[in-house]
């Protein structure tokens, strides 16, 4: 009996990945929030359920309010207000998922929505705006002034930042600069938002907000670096397929490796291919391989651990703490994820 | 010559409908707003031609910012503050009409969208999310806390609205009760929320706040019967095609009347033309006649008059003032449009 005990004991033990050893730390912060973000979502009207049902289906690793406690932790003790910061993160980041919907979910009907599709359409904007509003009025409420404005500020970054993505992405005239403005836009700016409201939650001293926000976006930076790799990666390794971006003629860093560093006539051949309607498989397969083997990847790989490195020796000047060394964790994780 | 000039001069008078009469008093106060709000809505990245042309197309009478102006005068003298409340106010109505846009502006091809259109529903999501932003923004930089609280709550509000819409009409289980809560919160809440924060920009006075809330929900509420009513009016005086509400399945106060005083029998025929898809126009017409004839237009005409002569009966409490006879024009105006 005992033998068994210690054996599913031992086994659980080695199931603890990364991220489950560095939420440990903010485990009951972590717990409390659960409860805490539910009641945020409850409403006079029946429209809980659909709610509920986008939160579940989205809800994910629960990256931001990891950021949020564990940045309010670098910087003194989690409170009340701790759980409101992450909170909004949280509500503004749903909102944001429940509006991708509206477009990115049906695509697979030749480029055709059925009426059905048209009406959860609309429900995800009216969802997605009252969740958003929901977030900024339970700031507004404990009048948190000042988490009210990283988050408007976020959403307004947020929204720039895909916009410009959609505006260049059709033309296919990205540089680097553009392609660095648009992810600290669209992604690093809610990593940056959750370290800074999370620190406000704890601290007043400006400085030490700005700093984590800047930490925060470098942070997202290469988080969201990871995942424009992802896009180039083997299909057994992650869990999506392999070429997505290069089939929504989405060019990220990689990609923007290999035509900045191919002459004229090979960059034509790019373009072409990738300009192509109705790409087959084959066409995909064969782009992927070329921006694997001529060293996008790589260069990918490289930028990003310059900014998670960046992110890491910044917070490696305050002092030891478990919060700290769980923050650092978080940063690593980030950049060798499967997923 | 000067008969020539005297005859334009009357000419032009004569043309000057209820309307432009109605905006002379803060005529000032609107052509600023002209330029206050294009400025809000300038940014560094290139999307400000969709913005534009969004506000170029839907721009409608502004009678939000003449709420919010004449509220204001009634109360006090207008300030960059209501500059700020009418801005703020109508980025949240501009916002809320790109997001209409998503669903409502493509129905034409029997249900289905291209792709075309669905990118642009992509656009109009993340655009809605952007001037949503801006005006929270807005307010927050001003620091005017009291506006922000206001604009959320309507943002709330109105999704709410839609969204018990939505839900209900889809079910054709709706009552009294749940119409006048979709119409105050989707409708009702924004001309409160205008009257509401044109007043809080000239004084502090909670209780004034409240009672120029109060008489804006009356009037909005007015103002949503109306809409309602045209659906049931002959094309020929309104703008827009007859039955639409009936062709969406949409229960509007007309027609919840004549159910209301329908036997069973009548009542289950009725719904079962509603329900039909695919509804000729001869039984959209048929029931349009049907809920005439039933005294469904005049019921709701009635409640309307209720509605909009409890707000005048409010606002006459008030000194006589420019502003005040002006604000009591509107509320006629309000009811008696012909679009």
């Amino acid at each position: 009996m005992t033998i068994f005990f210690l054996l599913f004991y031992r086994l659980r033990k080695m199931k603890m990945s990364g991220i489950d050893k560095i939420k440990l730390p903010i485990d009951t912060e972590l717990k409390e929030f659960e409860k805490y973000f539910r009641d945020s979502l409850k409403s006079d009207i029946p429209l809980l359920g659909t709610i509920l049902n986008y939160i579940y289906r989205t809800k994910g690793k629960q990256l931001r309010p990891m950021f949020v406690f564990l940045s309010a932790r670098l910087h003194g003790e989690t409170n009340e207000n701790s759980q409101l910061a992450a909170c909004s993160v949280e509500l503004l980041h749903t909102a944001t998922l429940v509006h991708d919907d509206v477009v990115d979910e049906a695509y697979e009907r030749r480029g055709f929505y059925s009426v059905k599709a048209l009406w959860r359409n609309k429900l995800a904007v009216l969802v997605g705006d009252y969740i958003l509003a929901k977030g900024l009025l339970l700031t507004l409420e404990k009048k948190c002034y000042r988490f009210l404005h990283l988050i408007s500020r976020a959403v307004e970054d947020m929204s720039e930042g895909e916009i410009l993505q959609m505006k260049k992405s059709r033309r296919l005239d990205i540089d680097d600069e553009t392609y660095f403005e648009i992810i600290r836009k669209k992604t690093a700016s809610l990593i940056a938002t959750s370290m800074a409201i999370g620190t406000a939650s704890v601290t007043d001293n400006d400085e030490i907000i700005e700093e984590m926000y800047r930490i925060g976006q470098d942070a997202g930076i290469a988080f969201q670096i990871k995942d424009d790799i992802f896009d180039y990666q083997d299909k057994g390794v992650i869990g999506k397929p392999t070429g997505n971006d290069i089939k929504e003629k989405k060019i990220t860093l990689p990609l923007l490796y290999v035509l900045k560093n191919s002459d004229s006539a090979e960059k034509r051949r790019i373009l072409r291919l990738i300009k192509r309607k109705n790409k087959n498989s084959a066409t995909v397969r064969e782009l992927v391989q070329l921006v694997v083997d001529k060293g996008g990847v790589e260069h990918a790989t490289q930028k990003m651990n310059e900014f998670i490195n960046k992110a890491i020796t910044a917070l490696n000047q305050f002092p030891e703490s478990e919060a700290k060394s769980a923050l650092i964790e978080l940063m690593n994780y980030i950049t060798t994820r499967k997923k």
